[in-house]
């Protein structure tokens, strides 16, 4: 039985100021409830119907708390339009320092990421092109903002987030002679620049890019070339499609 | 001033049958609202602030009509959460069979794409890339349903997208041997596979890839490589971020 409390929890976690205050993070679908289960995340309470439960018997130990439910009663209390079988409440995990060696491995660092779907499609993006750690400035959107948690369809569950002082961040790396990439209109061309096997690459916000403080910071500019003839070409790619490219570019020649 | 009757008709472009009775579309954003005038599309209605009007003064010829409200009124005609200071109502061109030659030409095909930011991101994509036609098989979602043609930033101008039954087009374009590249999870890395300057390439629906009978023709089958070790990883990448890394792996190697 799906409590009045439980439901107005569950709408709670729409908004960040109640994400924080109690640690918790809302995941919907069926897919993302599996992926959930698959993960070392630690999960509230699932709530789901009969049949779900049933097809799910690894739920009983890796759940506090089970809550069968009918699909009319699913539909109250989802977020979504179209809410499927199961859905579930997840504690966030601790921030912590992520292990990240930046001699050997790629990173992402998003400046001021502000749409949902956008910074779920790049986790997704990262979890395909195996990259562990996306850095996210202080005002990129929040990462449990259950719109992320859907569109990153259960890379949350694999990629280290982790917000911190992107300027600060970059200025330490500095010292280490780490590459930082950064996509700009007028950078070199990313098909023929030499692209290195670790290093940092920053995004830019939607509207303006990447901000003029972290600019500063970028040691290796890049730019993805329009093949556009028309003179009224488009001005830019949409930053998850630029990530993207990206991340395709530097993987392959690895 | 914006009549009642009007606000109707605008927010009825938010119905696929209204607008195929109509023939118009509705475009939001100065930005949009811009890129409408650069176009050749015929103007019925442009609804704007009389700043937005003062700073383009070309509208008195490309608009039939021309209404000036103010921010509030805007409010209330448009489908938008936060709207700008201005929107359009469009003629939708006479669909045409485009002018398209396969054997120099590279052109993407759409099996049944559903959701409409994806489409508007692919035309987008399409766009940056110099792909002039993207055909739409007849079960893709409307390409002047709002949402696509927001998420288009604009390419709904300059790209010719075409419906047509995607299964009789290619059995078509099998007798002049015209590449037919499509994704697949088990298709030859695209990285390492040779590309053709020439061609069609397929994407697949969002949930189920591309269907059993458009798989037949495809003579090409390519796929985008997982990075990632994670034994729990992604299982697809999201079909405009395919569609981005095969028009960045084609276009590059031109």
């Amino acid at each position: 039985m799906l409590s009045k409390n439980k439901i107005k929890l569950i709408q709670s976690l729409n908004r960040k100021k109640d994400r924080d205050e109690t640690g918790l993070f809302l995941i919907e679908g069926n897919k993302m409830v599996e992926e959930a289960l698959r993960s070392e995340f630690k999960i509230e309470t699932v709530i789901c119907t009969p049949q779900f439960a049933d097809q799910h018997p690894e739920m009983q130990s890796r759940a506090k708390e089970i809550i069968e439910a009918d699909r009319d009663s699913i539909q109250k209390a989802s977020l979504l339009q179209n809410p499927q079988e199961a859905l579930a409440i997840v504690m966030q995990p601790e921030p912590n320092t992520p292990e990240l060696n930046l001699k050997t491995e790629l990173c992402l660092a998003l400046d001021f990421i502000q749409d949902p779907g956008n910074l779920g499609t790049i986790l997704r993006i990262a979890d395909w092109f195996g990259i562990n750690t996306v850095i996210c400035s202080e005002n990129t959107v929040d990462v449990f903002n259950p719109k992320v948690v859907q569109a990153s369809m259960g890379a949350i569950f694999r990629i280290n987030t982790w917000y911190t002082n992107l300027e600060k961040f970059l200025t330490q790396t500095k010292e280490s002679w780490i590459p930082v990439f950064g996509t700009f209109m007028d950078g070199n061309n990313i098909y023929t620049e030499s692209l290195t096997k670790n290093g940092i690459i920053v995004l830019g916000n939607e509207g303006n890019g990447i901000s003029e403080s972290i600019s500063r910071l970028v040691t290796r500019r890049i730019s993805i070339p329009t093949f556009s003839t028309n003179p009224n070409k488009a001005e830019s790619l949409n930053v998850a499609i630029a990530a993207s490219i990206c991340c395709s570019e530097f993987r392959r020649r690895e």
